[in-house]
């Protein structure tokens, strides 16, 4: 099928941009120095080209569902749920797949699940991000909690998410300094061989953690781009032109519900885009120049990649 | 199934808002007086549901997709993909259902294409939203275009969506009365039975339209919610609290991939939304009252009910 015979709006990922992304983080962060977050572009396909072509086998999900697709697509080497669940069921569901399951605990409610589940555990810490996560100090008692039921503690992980967009790399290298020296800390109290840390906009600037959970860099954003990080942008929306107005501005087909939106309006090489609506979306020529007719295609550049795959 | 025992996040709608909002609109825009919009609700059972409660059997959606749904539902008596297309195969298929199909057209473009697929067409007319429609003194020739096609050229339809959100009563009546001016020049050029316009914002401002195309005030949203309408808030997303710093906020397992954020973040009644990230969203007492325990059920309202649907 060509490009231009697809129904649209369609997702496009460009093959090249993709393996350029994968193997400047191969190079980084080798085998298990990445774990790849699924949340970034939820296909166990990719998943799977992930780990062919970079070689990382272990992985990271922010949703039981997505962990659950992992391992029902065999690969479930090492699954990381980098987030608290308090589903026991679906949890213990999960284990009995045999896929190798870890979750995130930062309470005593957390790591009752993980207890009754019988899945492995890590305890989260807070390093900055006003998110989940316990506090440091009460990292080490939630572990003893932890063996005290029984349950593998296999280190800490801590999500330094409020710096990883920071435009200023050497504001990003002092955050990601002072977050691991709180994360080192806990780790001491804590023990275990695993510590699990970062994401796209900080994947070099780890030189503690064993592993950085990164997972915009295979496919990126505009938002991310701004960083002036090594990847490319390999995801776009292709998009057809439905309307066009003599006072000229263009409407696409794709909106509301095929970006997401949360980091602003997507992008659209040489135009301006002027507003989205559910299905369309609004823009007009970037510098005086010709708008496309009603039936050209064009391609959208999303701010947000996670949310825009979702959708 | 009690409502603790649903996996979150998980949409719920409130049946007795759901029927209240469903009997004042149908008080006020009787039968085919009220075109309700697929695209705020994306469910067929709802759709059926309203065609029963509230007696309207004429629907219009926003994609082929929900026209598709719509017709494999047995609810295609009447429809109307309020939009343009210039996918004349899908079209084709669709028209070839059974289905009574109706498409916006607003070029010589979009005709072709209906012409093509054998469907009825509305003259979509700019009315005031940068968007589609063409402008009001071409929709004659393209009625006349379309006529010389073969074409059954029902009328015309405009949305003045650029007000639709005005808090001002007053504003939005003197909006519509300008919108329908130029709708209904161009109808004068036009002809056919039908003029369609109008959204929930606007829904007691016609007098003139035939039919208006409402969604929102199925399930409401808290965007809508500050006109003052008389519609209930019947959709909320169900949340489970996954965590709780002792710095006094708690985490909940519902973020961007569960709420539109075009419209701003999602609230939650006697608490303040911090942020939301893609699986979770930060909040905090609201007046210093007590946060929910790990493990608790929230309820959030949506800031925009469209895109929530579709997520």
């Amino acid at each position: 099928m060509r490009i231009d015979d697809l129904p649209t709006p369609a997702l496009l990922v460009d093959a090249g941009a993709l393996d350029h992304n994968i193997d400047v983080m191969a190079a980084a962060r080798t085998g298990p120095g990445l774990r790849p977050h699924v949340k970034a572009f939820k296909s166990t396909a990719l998943a799977r080209y992930v780990a062919d072509r970079g070689g990382h086998r272990s992985f990271c999900c922010a949703t039981l569902k997505e962990m659950e697709g992992m391992a029902r697509a065999g690969l479930g080497d090492d699954l990381l749920l980098a987030n608290e669940t308090l589903d026991a069921d679906r949890l213990s569901a999960l284990v009995g797949t045999g896929a190798r399951t870890t979750v995130a605990v930062d309470s005593p409610a957390t790591v009752e699940v993980a207890a009754a589940a019988h899945a492995e555990v890590l305890v989260d810490v807070d390093v900055g991000l006003p998110r989940c996560g316990c506090p440091p100090e009460e990292a080490g008692p939630l572990a003893d909690l932890a063996r005290s039921a029984g349950l593998t503690v296999r280190g800490v992980m801590g999500y330094e998410g409020h710096l990883v967009g920071n435009p200023d790399r050497a504001a990003r290298a002092d955050g990601v300094a002072a977050s691991m020296a709180l994360l080192r800390a806990a780790h001491s109290d804590v023990g275990g061989g695993l510590t699990s840390a970062g994401g796209t906009g900080t994947y070099d600037l780890h030189d503690w953690a064993d592993e950085v959970q990164a997972g915009s860099y295979l496919l990126m954003d505009t938002h991310y781009a701004q960083l002036g990080l090594p990847f490319r942008q390999a995801l776009s929306v292709l998009s057809t032109v439905v309307s066009r107005s003599p006072k000229g501005w263009a409407v696409a087909d794709a909106g509301l519900k095929s970006f997401g939106m949360d980091h602003g309006n997507p992008t659209l090489p040489d135009f301006k885009v002027l507003f989205c609506s559910d299905e369309h979306t609004t823009f007009v020529p970037g510098d005086g120049g010709a708008l496309p007719a009603v039936g050209d295609k064009v391609r959208f550049l999303p701010a947000h990649v996670d949310p825009t795959v979702a959708l």
